[in-house]
């Protein structure tokens, strides 16, 4: 059973046409039977959750402060860290494959930790990476896709990859 | 829904008579609709959670690397965190009150980050302190109980106590 | 006397002429009377370290593993910290400003750390981020800078202005 | 050259003998060449910090909050991490040897995570630690000494004999 995590923004003006994005990717994330790690706030976070519940998956919040309540009401396991943005490394820690939806600089930590690790990470509308040393050529790490369907497919697929991988490797 | 985590050591030597307290802790703490959480490894953790499962429960399993296959085959929700030792305060800041049971000196970090957080501690069987300074009086942080099912009796309490505090003070 | 962290690529492989800038970079802080702060290794890391010593100043490493062997032989306080990446958190609340030179993805997780919670970032060729809700546009946070000498200049005023605003904050 | 962490307990209200037991510490720790590490607050810890720097020594604070004016005046590397309490396996893990003077529920963490990590752990009227299946005996992991000139010499030792060890062990 594979951990996706879902990365984005919280707080309380990201765009509707994000939320729904994000709500569309965690139905998906349960649909195909995968646990669903957020940071366990609102924003993107909280409409990713109540997609996953929708659509009848588990999901973890893992939360910056200590107190229990930050979380939304849609995250099924709550881990209060009181670690603030350094909790950004556990998400991409505790997740086999991130998706990234939009995102501010904390998402953008994720996807960095993720990469870093050699976990994928896919992205809808998120942010692009180039180099400085490759001229303007976008960096490779984040494999955009274009709708939540496909991004919990490929997701998927990459998680796997991974997986199968790690057992070559005798991980 | 209350967290209760159950602290103990890991590794293959622990007494059988450890391992069965910790069992019957773990199907105590699922009887009564608790998420059980705990560092995720093997010993005590393991028969903790298998316990929790015989009881029906939920068990979250904080693990100190990086690898998913560390947990023990009973944990539900897996979360490798790569920090080590340092995971412990994760665990006790999960957990709404801790119940150890036996316990070497990861346990006994895991008890103190717990009441240094004002988060209660029952113990089966585990370390007694005292403070130099109060000469040889034990020290009143670790709740001491005399069997499994009392200990979850009395974490529970514990723990809702704690919650009503906290409502009171706003939090 | 403000702390810049120095952030980049750790490893044997780093061009010749990042590691130049690097030194010059570690070199400049330690005349300004700064304390340099990074992530302890090679590559980027000890030229950096190089140059500060070099200069007389100041240089701390927090490491990434727990053996403080792993250390460059310019770093005066060895932090070993047993997080693995997760440190990166660590070097970019350490700092009061941040300069990346070049850098991988771990680099990338430093400068969206210190960007997340308001420390600032100045760039010697390094990650160019976009936003896709932006368009083509850079996104701003990270400010670029063409040499060692601007670089440090131009992070220490932003240190300052940093400080001056926290100060009216009451911080 | 050393790194002796000194442990103990933050506050206005820790009693002036406990005061003086550190600052005699930290004199001593800097008088043997050796860096203090310590969690940078006030209480046990400013009185070591004090001490050492009127031995001429240098001190590391690492602080639990995100500001670092919670250092105190002596500490002359401050590192604010964030992580509240969970810091507590940084400066365990910083240390070579730990020295704890008298001390509460966060110093006895500090003393437990060391312990777990095969660190040395000297006290003086500090901890006694007791585990319920030995019946009546004190565990045997913190060293009792009687007085600060005392403690800093064994600590030196241990410290010295554990960095024997793992030269031994190829670490």
């Amino acid at each position: 059973m594979p951990y996706v995590g879902v990365v984005g923004r919280g707080g309380s003006d990201v765009p509707a046409a994000v939320l729904s994005t994000a709500e569309a990717v965690g139905r998906a994330v349960a649909e195909a039977g995968a646990v669903l790690v957020c940071g366990g706030r609102d924003g993107v976070m909280e409409a990713a959750c109540r997609g996953a519940r929708a659509g009848g998956g588990l999901t973890v919040g893992i939360l910056p402060g200590l107190d229990r309540g930050e979380a939304n009401p849609f995250v099924d396991v709550v881990l209060p860290t009181g670690l603030g943005e350094a909790r950004n490394a556990l998400v991409a820690r505790a997740a086999d494959v991130l998706i990234a939806v939009d995102g501010g600089y904390g998402t953008l930590s994720e996807i960095a930790l993720a990469l870093a690790a050699g976990t994928p990470v896919v992205g809808v509308a998120t942010w692009e990476l180039r180099r400085a040393d490759e001229g303007a050529r976008a960096d490779a790490g984040i494999v955009p896709v274009g709708d939540p369907v496909e991004a919990v497919r490929v997701a998927l697929r990459l998680a796997g990859h991974r997986r199968a991988d790690q057992d070559d490797e005798g991980l």
